[in-house]
Formats: C-alpha cells, sequence, structure tokens
C-alpha cells in the first residue's frame, strides 16, 4: 500500500495516509521521551522493538474479542490500523501502587491495589495531559456517559486478558495507559499502542522493572529490557 | 452549656466538646490564610462576620429542606453545631470558571458552565489535599458509592438555593467548597461553614469579587467585603 502525507507525528510515532480512506499506516520511530517531551533521546531498534509487541499484543488481544484499530504489521517498524476518530484521553489503568499514583498520596511503590483504579487524562499538550474527571469529561464534550462507561469496561477487560498475557511472561502488569477511539460506525475500539513504553512491568520474582521506567530514573538499558518484554513474548504461543 | 477540651483547631475555627456528647462548641477565629496556610494573617473582626454569614445561611438551608450540623448562633463568633463523623473530602461545585479551574484548563474567568461541575479532593494536609475521582475515594473507603451518589445530589440542590440566595443579595455564586459528615444515624449532612471563605461571590452587575480572593489576589480590603456581603444578606427577609 503506497503511502501519502504525513497526517500525524508524535513522540514515538508517525501517521501516514493510504490510498483507502479507513486505512492509516504507522510508522514507530527510534526515539524515547519523558517528561512530558522535555527529555528526549534517540535509541536504534526501539522502532522495531515496540512495533514488534504491540502488533503482537493487538493481535493476541483480538483473538480475547478485544477490538481494535489494528490490521496488521507491516515492515519491521510499520503496521496497519483502522482510521478513528479518536477520544483526546490517556485512560490509566493501575493494578499496583507506582509513578504518579505512590507520589500523589504517599503510597509506596509496589502495595498491590485490590480493585484496580481507572483515572482519566485529558489529552492536550498545551494544557499538560491534566488529570480529570467524569463531569470534566462532560464538559469539554470529550464522549458521552454511555461511551464513558463502556470505555470503563472495556479498561477493566483489556487488564484482565493483559494480566494473563504477562502472566505467561513472568511479568506482572503494575499499571498501563491505553488510548481509545471511535471507528466510522461510532463503536468505541482500542487504539494507541501496548508496548513497555504505555505499561509498567514487573519481572514477577524480582520486581525489577522491565519498561521504561529504566529510561526515566536512568536506572537501566532501555534497548535491552525492551528486548527481554520481546524474547519473554516470543516463547508464548499465539493460539494460548 | 459549659465547653471542654478543644478536639480539632483549623486554620478559621476551633471546636470544643460540650457536656452532650452529641453536640459541639465552634469557635470562629480572626484568622485567614491562603495557599494552603503558608499565607496568614490576624483580621480583626473576620469571625464575628463569618460566624454571622454563615449561621444565616445554615439557618436559610435549613428551612430549604437541606439538613446540616448547625444547631444555633451562641455569642457573636460561636456556634453550637452536631457532632458528626466527617468524610475527608472538599466537594467542590463550579457555576462559573474561576481560580484553579481556569489556570488548569485555559478558561477565561468568567466563563460560565452550563452543567455545574463537581470536583473532590481528599482532605490532607499531608499530600497537599489532592484532586481525586471517584475511584480513589472507593480506595480510600472515604465514602461508598450510594453516598457518593448522595453526595452529588445534595451538592446541585444545595447549589440551587445558595443561587436563589445570593441572587437576592445581587450576589452572582462562581463556585463553592463545602465538607459533609454523617450523623450517628448514618444520614449524610452538610457540615463546616459557608461564607466568603468558602464561596466566590461577584456582584452581579460589575463581577466585582466580594470573597476571599480579595486576600488571595491582593486586590481589596477583605473585611469591607465580608462586610457588604453581611450587609446584603441582612436585607433578604428569613422567611424567603
Amino acid at each position: 500500500m503506497k503511502t501519502r502525507e504525513v497526517i500525524y507525528e508524535g513522540k514515538a510515532k508517525k501517521m501516514y495516509r493510504t490510498d483507502d480512506e479507513n486505512v492509516l499506516f504507522v510508522e514507530y520511530l527510534d526515539q524515547v521521551t519523558a517528561l512530558n517531551g522535555a527529555r528526549k533521546d534517540e535509541m536504534i531498534g526501539k522502532a522495531e522493538l515496540n512495533n514488534g509487541i504491540s502488533s503482537f499484543i493487538f493481535a493476541w488481544l483480538q483473538k480475547q474479542k478485544i477490538e481494535s484499530h489494528f490490521l496488521s504489521k507491516e515492515g519491521k517498524t510499520e503496521q496497519l490500523v483502522k482510521k478513528l476518530e479518536m477520544i483526546p484521553l490517556e485512560i490509566v489503568l493501575r493494578n499496583v501502587a507506582a509513578g504518579s499514583f505512590s507520589k500523589r498520596f504517599g503510597i509506596a511503590q509496589g502495595t498491590a491495589i485490590a480493585n484496580p483504579i481507572i483515572e482519566f487524562y485529558y489529552k492536550a499538550d498545551e494544557l499538560d495531559d491534566p488529570f480529570i474527571n467524569d463531569d470534566h469529561v462532560h464538559y469539554f464534550s470529550i464522549a458521552t456517559k454511555e461511551e464513558l462507561a463502556t470505555i470503563r469496561q472495556m479498561t477493566l477487560a483489556i487488564n484482565e486478558k493483559l494480566q494473563e498475557l504477562f502472566d505467561l511472561a513472568d511479568l506482572k502488569l503494575v499499571d498501563f495507559k491505553i488510548e481509545v477511539g471511535r471507528t466510522s460506525e461510532g463503536t468505541i475500539v482500542l487504539a494507541d499502542e501496548i508496548s513497555p513504553d504505555t505499561c509498567r512491568l514487573w519481572d514477577k520474582k524480582t520486581n525489577e522493572s522491565l519498561d521504561k521506567d529504566v529510561y526515566r530514573k536512568k536506572t537501566g538499558d532501555l534497548l535491552a529490557v525492551y528486548r527481554e518484554v520481546a524474547k519473554r513474548l516470543a516463547t508464548i504461543q499465539e493460539d494460548k
């Protein structure tokens, strides 16, 4: 499929139009950022790792009846995805206290959260993606009440499926961020990516971070830990 | 009623036990703070003004079937109130964009909000009263789902009644903060105070602030504007 003009350029991905108006071409980039883009580095090989991991996870979730924008993995760093009307939310689910949650509430990293906590952040770079509640979602016409209920259900279902998957790879899913969009028929489906950029993944035995925290906290080699995640996922039979 | 030991000392009030274990004695203080206590000043006369305004409003709300802890105004700066099990929430309702809402979302001060926005802040000094969502409320066992639904309904009802009252005083109710608690029977009722310390009140014609913002922003004489609010409320017939 011949690619056309870039319609979006983010911190870790570029998106292009294709000949099919319902399909976009996604190119992962060899770039890593932290602090909402204030820190930025090139990492040769990251695009291939994240495209591989995210494609594997989206394909696996589709077999578990989790609908998404994912159509196919193309080259090493590319995907084809359904074009969606994106909902400007970062949807965070927390199974274990870590990161900003630990800081905000003074709760030790690693404390289990019995009932997963869902948080919405308003995707608006100029506002620094503020944490919002349902009333703000409605004030900004981000989603309807019914859509929010669907998004919550979906996020909980994705959490269950991801926990199963990562458990097979001896990883604990501490928390994750997803994004969703509306198909042309108005159905809300999973979009964006699921990777060690967007999930906190801890080794089940050692609680060692195998995710972007090694870059955020400068405690390890990002490419090495992403490679480890890819290797562990590769051992899982796709038909499981 | 003879007062006993202090059981709470806050930024603007002291509370004492009384001979009746279900009743507390509240003393308003001549003190004003901003920035969560970082700025603090003595203001002789503020206690009397706020006790007068808050007692008037709570009595008026009770006639409008809004239950609260309020029992009686005692001296110039004192009240008797029902002892409650306090719920550690600051419940904020916004009719018009102002303050932290305008800052956080880049929305001009004075922009009307068609459907009032309710926000919950977790009252925890050591955490700086963070903004939270319903999942956090449940995680911290602050209130049950049913209680939260009651709190939302109550807050909207209080907003309607307060808007009517302040309208009679030619004041626009921009936003307000309330606190609630459980009676010994488990009923949730309004507590704390309602005053220019806890409400943003703008003159209906000039949009001039008649509330604590004159102290926060150093734009006017706090005692003079609180006196103006008290004077305007005094012109309202209690039986209205």
